[in-house]
């Protein structure tokens, strides 16, 4: 499968070395060979159309900043130009995250798919922004669109459902979708310490941004959420939608008297038919949403099978590599490869 | 779809009930109609190749104790003949398991396979006894065999791997895989009561069997770690390969001890390349496999994901319905449906 990469940050490189570690794998079990034919940064592009030397072109990229140093790379705003004119089967946007715009992520996924490309994405901007239509211009297109890597990391929270629970009606999805808060909630449980202590050491280990204000303040659990509901409920949801509270105003010692109770506080986004939000809630030690560190965890409640809850990482290049990955299999499938 | 049910016990009822109360999901959400053409238990069986009424034969058979009773069935044994002889394109085999023969399941397969039906089965025997031959024959034979119900009930862990995790190496399973052993543990954690009087009680309200030795020798859950070990890893296990210790010599002071460290105490089956076991481990509280009560969970070690948990009821007509169904949409869709 000839393939083009659109962002080539931590998810483009880890899954870069995903292709290299597991180019055997990939052809011996699934017979797929995935060929990059391109790579797209913010300041050029790389194109060889039988392949590109991904080891040649990580080595490139990490040294001199960019693919367009790689050899007959160019330089420029080269996104769309790639996306259209280079002969390929799917087109990966790995791109980073812009809630309110969507950009650049979404034009690119739009002008792939009217190319006639199949389209991967981890970016939850376009997603937020314009599902419906996103969704409909791939049907239109007669393409496939796949996005699992947006929410959970490597965690499979879209195809469960959908592949998986398929005999079953989805009545309510709750899930932890965001390592650094879990992260931060975990802190405050075990060792007792206030909020901002814990803030802090996140910030200086680097599981916290310095910015962090778009997971504390519960943003980037409630964009998950929308896209959950969305892709899984088929409710025609928006941002503005979800009703939002962050972990800011979480209390030690309200997470003390919890844990005498077996419980903890953990961040969590819920959506169902006509209700969707995000804020800090009691749950069980025990419970699968009760999971601990940077992990994540999602919980269905069915018709059938009652709970079923999925647990891992939310996050990481190489973790989520296993999303992305899993996506191209997946397409590769559905074409009857 | 033309479905012949063959046992109706527990779970060939729960599936009936399932079929009546989602003929309009099914129909609308999956453009699946399943006709159930025949119904047979060990003392006859019910044919109306223009589709039984399930809600009567339901009736029949809580009130008459056979579905022989339903107008126009027949008394004998007569699972071979209608496998053989009713026109169908899908056999659920729903009999008992027997881990020593596999039978009668495994003959009923069998004859289905060879018959040219698709097949789907909640029955543990046949696959720990003749896995690698089902397999083989299922492919022979061009239909297509299905599986889930047979370990974790409601979970599906065979299509998690197999589906949603394919960009990975699996290097490891482990697996709290039997209700009853789990609801025990978690009594004798939570309430620091001994063994023998939560068995006592369990055996009371149902939740453990008279005689609770497959259950609590860890027999139970060799064989469904027998059974992932085969799907998923590849390996060619029998259930003689699995060293097995079962939860009869844990002790409330070592549960107490565990619960100190922030530890609990599960039955864990573990297996992967050159080892398949089963036996009590210590789990920390906030791990996926730190479930309580009568929950399963299973955890895979990946090569890119790191670690993937799922987790839900392992037990249940309802609930085991929820692959059943499942199994039958991923046939559906797998035609072409």
């Amino acid at each position: 499968m000839r393939i083009v990469l659109v962002g080539f940050g931590n998810l483009g490189k880890g899954l870069s070395r995903a292709f290299i570690q597991k180019a055997g794998f990939l052809r011996k079990t699934h017979g797929l060979i995935p060929r990059v034919v391109a790579a797209v940064d913010e300041f050029g592009a790389a194109v060889d159309e039988k392949g590109l030397n991904l080891a040649g072109l990580l080595k490139t990229a990490e040294k001199r900043g960019t693919v367009a140093a790689y050899k007959g790379g160019k330089r420029g705003k080269l996104a769309l130009k790639v996306i259209e004119d280079v002969e390929a089967d799917v087109v990966y946007d790995l791109t980073p995250t812009n809630i309110k715009t969507g950009e650049p992520g979404l034009t690119h996924i739009k002008r792939a798919m009217l190319a006639g490309k199949h389209v991967i994405t981890s970016n939850k901007g376009p997603l937020v922004v314009a599902f419906k239509e996103l969704d409909s211009l791939a049907r239109r297109c007669g393409i496939e669109f796949r996005y699992s890597a947006s929410v959970g990391g490597a965690v499979p929270v879209i195809g469960l459902a959908r592949k998986l629970l398929a005999g079953n009606e989805i009545r309510e999805i709750r899930g932890v979708l965001n390592g650094t808060t879990n992260y931060l909630l975990t802190r405050m449980s075990t060792e007792g310490a206030p909020f901002e202590i814990v803030l802090r050491e996140a910030q200086e280990l680097g599981i916290a941004e310095k910015d962090p204000t778009l997971d504390i303040e519960g943003i980037d659990t409630a964009c998950k959420i929308t896209i959950l509901a969305n892709s899984i409920l088929g409710v025609n949801a928006k941002l503005k939608d979800v009703k939002i509270t962050g972990i800011t105003r979480v209390r030690s010692e309200a997470i003390r008297l919890a844990r005498e109770a077996g419980q903890v506080i953990k961040l969590v986004g819920v959506a169902r038919q006509g209700l969707l939000e995000v804020g800090p809630k009691l749950i069980p030690v025990g419970h699968p949403l009760a999971v601990s560190g940077t992990l994540n965890a999602v919980t269905f409640e069915l018709d059938l099978a009652r709970e079923i809850s999925i647990t891992g990482f939310g996050a990481g290049p190489k973790e989520t590599s296993s999303s992305l990955l899993g996506d191209l299999i997946d397409i590769h499938r559905t074409l009857g490869g």
